[in-house]
């Protein structure tokens, strides 16, 4: 065997190995997608509870060791409570489950960016990763007006995945703010019907 | 009288009254500032109610026409809850009494310069105004780090009041942490004491 065989069958296993490299990333990747729109579908089922008692829909799930600890969804209106966004909620739940405020080693999934509120508290809990749904970029606070969530400043950042079951998520919201609009109109004809008679 | 003794009278009863809108301006700052010590001062009260049980002392109180709605200390360790912070307790409490998420027409006093977390909770529940004791360098998201409570992006802004009470804001923090380190102290020399018997 010459030099320049030897330097070639170097190059191709340097090569094969790469491949293989590459193709553990992607195949984890893959996974790690497949893991993500399973919670986030459970974060979308708590979105649906919001809606059924008339709060905008915004649901989350906070995981730790591929195991659900806390469940929330938005309940202002019901609450009469400003601390009742679906974040805070599972926020708080969650560290009660664990007996600890830190929420080291979690990853929330969450429909839709959280607000200036919510993305401040995800980093005073020092979770690990927040999966989002949709942006919200009208007054979402984790790249959409800012990110509190990737502060150089601040003691905590957090990981960022975006775009999980991207189009259910806005559906969810979408079909709630329509159907709101719908019963106004309706309503408002109901009115109009009334006065006329 | 000539034009010009005219002009000149005038000209002294514009003055006259300008000294007077004058003076009634400061008069009613220095009835603020007394109502805002008065208020600061229940706050240090709160604080000193977290250093008792042991938690970093930041303390505060909502009034809403002159009447004290709700007050919150630092109690996170002691209720393991992110949630947990002087101002998102005393959020709770206020949205809780007055039945509404909404704290319009309320004003918080607050002994440091809240967080990002309770800056954004200030803004989500639209409260009038916020006035702080002393302000926090490495932390502090209400002018500090950046200012969450005034941002043109956001659908509310917050008037800010600085500096009041300062020094005795500060004062509770700085003793508290320094008797922190006397007791760490002492327990390290008391170790030494046993190691070496």
């Amino acid at each position: 065997m010459d030099r320049k065989e030897k330097y070639e069958r170097r190059q191709a296993r340097k090569a094969e190995k790469e491949r293989a490299l590459e193709e553990a990333r992607l195949e984890q990747e893959r996974l790690q997608l497949k893991k993500d729109k399973k919670y986030m579908r459970q974060a979308i089922t708590q979105a649906k509870k919001a809606a059924a008692i008339g709060e905008v829909p915004i649901g989350c799930v906070i995981v730790k060791d591929d195991e659900v600890v806390a469940r929330g969804y938005n309940r202002r209106n019901a609450d009469h409570n400003t601390l009742s966004h679906a974040e805070t909620v599972a926020i708080r739940r969650a560290s009660k489950k664990l007996g600890d405020w830190r929420l080291e080693g979690c990853t929330m999934y969450v429909t839709l960016e959280p607000c200036q509120m919510c993305s401040g508290a995800l980093v005073q809990s020092r979770i690990d990763r927040v999966v989002i749904g949709c942006d919200n970029p009208k007054a979402g606070c984790a790249g959409s007006i800012l990110n509190l969530l990737d502060m150089p400043q601040f003691n905590h950042r957090v990981e960022i995945t975006r775009d999980v079951l991207k189009e259910e998520c806005s559906a969810v919201l979408t079909g709630f703010f329509k159907e709101l609009r719908e019963k106004k109109g309706r309503e408002e004809t109901g009115n109009e019907g009334r006065e006329e008679a």
